[in-house]
């Protein structure tokens, strides 16, 4: 015999999340079942409160919350930066830093033509508006270090070429507390070529 | 700034999930994002169906949906022998076998004093009463092998002695494909004690 049925349509369900296989599902669901009415509660209604509150926002592609950007509307940040992301995801990667109070910018994805993925379907021309009309002095690219990101950066630092906006790109090397041996030697590569003087 | 509040709201849910941190709960609100309308809606209201539609059989201690025990009420299955297992998941761990079909009786954990779990915690007289009642002839012991479920085990055991149920255990040894320089100690000494005669 299998599941009940309401019980196996739980685990059908959970199986849609990334990295959820059945038993890791059949063990989230039986945790359902061990939660209070309440929380269950709550948590049905989060999940049916998230597709209708949390939008994109149509201009810089981050997370917004009943309509209104986060970003995009906090006069507080710096207004002449933004900084150019994969996904939305990593927007929160940076803010969670506190170090930079910039704009954002997310393109949806890297450069790929292996994967179909071409510069037009990412949001590449609204950044090149976006720069013109917030009248933007400097663009960081954030993005992951890899065939993919380098190639993004370097398209979106070739567009720009002719323009007076500061193109600026985070630092790749070797991480804090890496353990040299374990190292790829494509990031030992970059260490060493992005080598900076210290006296 | 962190993650608008609807947002934060749903990765709080997901961290009530076994083994569930913080970055695993954000994955699986982004990964709700992408998922389409119709798709969210059906999680949504199987969470919160699922509280609605499965009860626990105040009988067997089975999942049992809309009230009715999947297990007590099918007259197909074996009605003299019960399988006793340590909670609902195991149930359907022997049920998918499908190679037994009898009653069970889940005890709704093992005795372990460490833990403050005494024989009155468990669901260990109702089985007895179960075994007059309904005139069983064999009860299976299928307890999860170590200190608790071998305590469990003899404890329920002792108590039938003088009566005329078979109690029979599930055997113990080596698994199938074991490699048999990682197995530890105990599972080997129980192989040895518990050898067959092949010829």
């Amino acid at each position: 015999m299998n599941y009940p049925e309401s019980f196996q349509k739980l685990v059908e369900c959970f199986k849609l999340l990334p990295g959820v296989g059945s038993k890791t599902a059949e063990r989230y669901a039986f945790c359902m079942l061990d939660l209070d009415e309440e929380k269950v509660k709550q948590f049905s209604e989060s999940i049916s409160d998230i597709k209708k509150n949390i939008t994109t926002c149509p201009n810089c592609g981050c997370l917004s919350e009943a309509n209104k950007c986060l970003f995009c509307e906090d006069e507080t940040r710096n207004q002449d930066i933004i900084c150019v992301v994969e996904n939305q995801k990593n927007v929160f990667v940076f803010e969670k830093l506190g170090v930079f109070r910039t704009k954002y910018h997310v393109l949806g994805g890297l450069i790929s033509p292996m994967d179909g993925i071409n510069p037009e379907d990412l949001s590449i021309d609204k950044l090149i508006n976006r720069i013109k009309d917030e009248n933007i002095k400097e663009i960081i690219l954030a993005l992951r270090p890899g065939i993919e990101g380098n190639t993004t950066s370097l398209y979106i630092t070739k567009l720009l070429e002719n323009t007076d906006v500061k193109v600026t790109q985070i630092a790749q090397g070797v991480p804090i507390g890496a353990d040299m041996e374990y190292l790829d030697t494509l990031t030992l590569e970059m260490a060493l070529e992005n080598r900076n003087e210290v006296s």
